[in-house]
């Protein structure tokens, strides 16, 4: 496992791992998606068992490799010195639940945390959000007191995955999700990808918002169109991008 | 024709066509018209038959000369070794259709996509707009099953096409659309023009949904007013800018 | 009355004036009020007679002190071979008939632009309104088909000019207007006051949007609070800035 | 006294304040809170019984540390040569009626005081204001007339702490106020926590707007979550950041 890190460039085992995780925490502000401390990336390497997230409340500009901490699948800190992000357990959750998934990306972008806060979920009014996933972002229920108390973290990693268990959704193909009263979460193949996918979310509620506010019973995009763009994008198929 | 790529400057056959499609998809960014990879702009050149277009999925920060993409009006790749942007074929309808038209911009900017997934035509509530074009900027009807199912891109800038004939529009003078439930299109007489016509497009979308917020019986801008600005900046007695 | 320009330092009799002129108009992009070509601003000296103004359509990146034209208060052009700003006349109609302003500074900057198209008067709702003005920011009729034809430039200057005289406002007091249909002007002082005021404009503008948005009844602020910010900023025993 | 100051470096017995409250300033313009010469924030030391305060109507990026201006607690100027910011009073009501607050910022950030000008509480309706806050972010009464008349920058620092006593809140549990009709007063350990808190009210009073617009009757947060988010942040067993 060591060999693939090492090979990979990072200094030491993990060296990789931190330096993915600090790339797309610095991507966070840069995509204008918070402010001061708010939000947090991770990197997760399946063969390590193991993922690398921001230290909690540190600034960006401050951010260094050696900030970073990693975090073992059962919640240990196995390096760094720094306390983790406080949402740790929530990635934590999504990367035991979903096999595939090597980045999450959390934040309080504003109109994704809007959403959130009306505690709705984001129809599919155009291609721009048919582009990022096929359906509706699910908004999950609110939290139980009772979850809040026996781990809040990891419940709202739980609540994500069940809500898209409940509903039959793929999270490799819908890869963003907004946690009833919180905010977003958002993931990918990688934790830069993840960082995109929490911008483009932000990007499509902003759009969802406006269209609202023009025509309050705005129809979401009709099947054929929705399917199409979802599939040049993503599906077998696939024309976008140079793969 | 060679001789008048050259004499331009660029080297080989389509290297002025493709500096031009560079400098203006650099500037789509810029602007604030896209976010990541969304967005594309061409350069056409009548005498030489072809476009340059953005390769489809790459970052702006990450574009080269080497990667545009050149295409004739069959739609076949004949310099570059990237696939074009995924909305090639909607560009090429624009110049197989249009006479005079040598640019194309396509962005996801918020507040036109608003517009064209609301589904509306934006009226023409003021000088900014009426500087830009002298009528409501057109949304197209939603795209068909079988168009989809036949050529989605091309049958996107078909339909285009039509939506301004049936209306009996001029693209000279009404150099933007919104397609239904997709986004805005603008166009120009360079690459350049069809970018900066996208940037008047969003900020006149912008206005149109703050004033509407003020007032949703806006009344348009009358028509004394509106042939005035437009002719000033685009008739035959014109005397904006330096021509 | 050359004496003076060479005083303050700029080559030529008008050497100073362009140069104020120019400094002003470069502020008018940094302030976020105007993308593209769009907005201008000029500088008068009514010992010279004459102000500097930006040339029609040129971009912000590339102008430069030569560029600035400089016209006299017959609308003559006096100095630059470039052609002025389409809206001059409507600055020079406000130099003609306001003694002690020394900037005029136009935009199409979005909020106060959706005012302008609502054709409503900004109310006074709060101090940071009542910090630049003590009254409603007033829009104008909308202008008459006759006098578009017969100047229409020059007839917007002498229309924001009789809206002043018949609320009986004092333009030094309450140095900004919404033209009906089209878009704020601002004045002052100096080129770069004037530019400052189009900027608090339109902040003001957006937190009036902002606040109706919560609150459709949202009461004007009461006279006391208004006299007090007005005067401790404008009135004789002034005591905000270092005067 | 001075010992403690000259141990933090700065030159003269006032150094180190002074130096922290420009660093906080300059941080107002960089987090978007205010344009022009909009906003202010001052540095208090119980030990020397003053704090340091941007002066009056200088802008930004003229700032320099021997413009900044020391005031005690009675109101006098102790070290500086500037007139102090117009708000000063307000700062120093703060000053003298909390314990433990080191820094004030206030602001004409637009959405906060949206939220002042239409004179209502911002309800917490989600984690990102529970972060900050465990209550709504109270708004004052309008100031009364005898009030502007008696002392008007005192007073509405006076009227702040009493809305405060009156409703049982604790400054240092919940660092942010609205003045009815005028803006955003923030506080905290200091100067800088004092902007940083005015930068999460702005967003947090951002977020809230874009909320109701979704769902005017969107139900605040249940007590459950908004207890556990702000004791995970600033409880006893707080385990956010790096404490």
């Amino acid at each position: 496992m060591g060999e693939t890190a090492k090979r990979r460039g990072g200094p030491g085992r993990f060296g990789a791992l931190k330096a993915e995780a600090l790339a797309a925490n610095l991507e966070i502000p840069k995509l204008g998606l918070a402010i001061l401390t708010w939000g947090n990336a991770s990197a997760f390497d399946p063969e390590l068992g193991a993922f690398a997230i921001k230290p909690s409340g540190v600034e960006y500009g401050e951010l260094g490799l050696e900030d970073m901490v990693v975090v073992d699948l059962e919640g240990k800190v196995i390096e760094g010195d720094k306390r983790p992000s406080s949402d740790t357990k929530t990635h934590l959750a999504l990367y035991r639940a979903w096999k595939g998934i090597r980045g999450v990306c959390h934040t309080h972008s504003a109109h994704a945390a809007a959403w959130a806060q009306a505690r709705r979920d984001i129809p599919c009014l155009g291609t721009t959000h048919a582009d990022q996933s096929a359906e509706a972002v699910p908004c999950t229920a609110m939290i139980l007191p009772e979850e809040v108390e026996r781990d809040y973290e990891l419940c709202t990693g739980e609540l994500i995955v069940r809500t898209f268990a409940e509903r039959g959704l793929d999270p490799r193909h819908d890869p963003m999700v907004l946690v009833a009263g919180h905010g977003p979460f958002a993931w990918g193949g990688s934790a830069m990808a993840a960082v995109r996918n929490a911008a483009a979310l932000e990007e499509l509620a902003r759009m969802a918002i406006l269209t609202l506010g023009l025509d309050p019973g705005a129809a979401p995009l009709p099947e054929h169109v929705l399917r199409k763009h979802w599939e040049r994008k993503h599906g077998p198929g696939a024309y976008y991008g140079q793969r």
